[in-house]
């Protein structure tokens, strides 16, 4: 990366600073020159350093001019929301389909009990399977997928036009001349001359206090009890349940990027927890799931569908609100096994 | 209940056997006398005793007249079958009509972070919420509740019926002249002059053994891997997965019972397994929730039901089948933490 030479082992807090920053904006010009040969990798690398130059500007916000970097944040989130939603509806749509297979795959079944039929008429047995009760069910399977092809592949089409007018947009080339100049130089506050080594670490340290408070608000007791069934209470209730219930996970994601971002900057002196990568994973899976539920949810709101295939909807709704909890299981069972050694600082409980 | 008064500590096989028979026999004539005063419970001691009957001369058949003993099994399992519909009704209804209460219920919705929004918009936020976008589908879960309730009232109405024709029949007045006959004496085979404490305790072995190689079978591993989405496998599929996958826990249900009624009489020698009565209600619970799944399944398949409530049932299957699946995962921690201690005699493998 180069960035540590910049700065240094003793430069000040700016030159680190701009090492780290300069460094993001050379990817992001990167990006933008691969764009005519491979779209999706050009996107990645943009969305990639927009996301960590506006994460650090906002962690390390003190030591740029806030004139310059504030509006540059802003921009810089709208240009990632925006390359954001076309890999987020291919994401979507591939996990929705996978998990309608999953949903109507017969499946491996178990081995019959050999000797179990020994039991003759002692005791009431199962009802017999009736094998052929289910085929509208099993055909609303297949109209589910095709309604959220439709509607997905619609969501994507759009907004990749949505990316190539916003690329073409007189704000973004606004956004990359900002980019470009912050590649050779940084607007710096006049606190930014004070050493790295001083002024780096608390401000890292209090991003990732943001983030242990955060998650200490979180449900995570009972997310770590299996099947509590606290991610389907909203599953027909208002949709504002669910993004009430969700928005704490999406908040503690939020947090913990910022708090990976700020980790990178050398002389940031920040805990490189080992729980980020897949607390990271977990919240992200998290999210797309909680996602996934309200795109089945708006489809199922579609007029004139058949029964058959709003039955399918519900069924697809639930498993990914329970693909939520799983995921919220998974994350609570990550984040406080590991919390007492990795944990910097005192704890706020 | 005074059962091993009659075996005394060193009786024949056949006494001891004649013993808890002849009071299982009485509890049944007791029921019986009851059905004027309270149905439910009266029913209540008829399949209870029915089922133990039924149990104990399945277990020790060896020791009882098979001429005499074969149909009085199968009749009891015909009285059991028929007494315990309209139970399975009530708790049915009561069971899915809850689920879809706490599935629509609002839920307490979390605390929203202080300071949360000092993120800015450096990152995507989640979605605003869509406040007045789900109400057909909350309207779904008000119908679905009502058709429910309307099928499930209806097959208890028939159930009850059947139970009154049943109660009538010539049929079930030959059943209650068997039982009453063995209350004061059962058929026994020559075998059963045998001493108790040699012959009972290889046969209570022997139906332990057929429970702990049932269970063993039991794919108990990927149960104790919580949200492993096993259950849900089936769901838009054929029933016949689902009955399949379920079949080999109904079967382990069935023998864990038979194994606790062999326990039950005295001199057995039978391992007084402590997971038995959590065991029991797991795999009941089991049963509840498979069945109700099913029930909501079939009630989908009600012609010109609206899409908003077959959106409903959907969400509501898939709950039931979640149900299923933390059944199977406390069932794999309470039948693998308890399993050593507890074994009796050799492990099958």
């Amino acid at each position: 990366m180069g960035s540590s030479g910049r700065g240094g082992g003793s430069g000040t807090a700016g030159d680190v600073l701009t090492g780290y920053l300069c460094d993001q904006a050379t990817t992001f010009l990167r990006g933008l020159s691969l764009r005519g040969e491979s779209e999706a990798d050009a996107d990645t690398l943009l969305r990639r350093s927009a996301r960590r130059i506006a994460g650090v500007l906002h962690t390390y916000a003190p030591l740029t001019d806030p004139a310059w970097s504030e509006p540059l944040r802003a921009e810089l989130g709208w240009l990632s929301a925006t390359l954001g939603r076309e890999p987020q509806y291919i994401e979507r749509l591939a996990r929705l389909l996978e998990a309608l297979r999953r949903l109507s795959a017969p499946g491996a079944p178990e081995p019959v009990l050999a000797g179990a039929d020994a039991l003759g008429g002692a005791l009431p047995e199962p009802p017999p399977p009736a094998a052929n009760g289910s085929g509208p069910l099993a055909l609303g399977a297949a109209r589910a997928a095709a309604l959220l092809e439709r509607q997905l592949t619609l969501a994507r089409t759009r907004a990749h036009s949505a990316t190539l007018q916003a690329m073409g947009s007189s704000r973004f080339h606004g956004l990359a001349d900002s980019i470009a100049v912050l590649a050779s130089e940084v607007p710096l506050s006049p606190t930014a001359d004070g050493p790295a080594a001083a002024l780096l670490p608390p401000l890292a340290t209090q991003a990732y206090r943001r983030l242990t408070d955060a998650a200490d608000t979180l449900p995570l007791h009972r997310a770590a009890n299996p099947y509590n069934a606290e991610a389907m209470r909203a599953s027909l209730g208002a949709e504002l349940t669910a993004d009430l219930q969700d928005t704490p996970w999406h908040q503690v994601r939020i947090l913990l990027r910022l708090s990976r971002y700020a980790a990178e900057v050398p002389e940031s002196g920040a805990p490189g927890d080992p729980r980020f990568a897949e607390a990271d994973l977990l919240l992200r899976r998290h999210r797309e799931a909680a996602e996934s539920a309200a795109a089945v949810a708006a489809a199922a709101r579609t007029p004139r569908i058949a029964p058959a295939t709003a039955y399918a909807l519900g069924v697809l709704h639930a498993d990914q609100r329970h693909e939520v909890e799983a995921a919220r299981f998974a994350f609570s069972l990550v984040w406080r096994q590991a919390a007492l050694p990795a944990q910097a600082g005192p704890r706020a409980r």
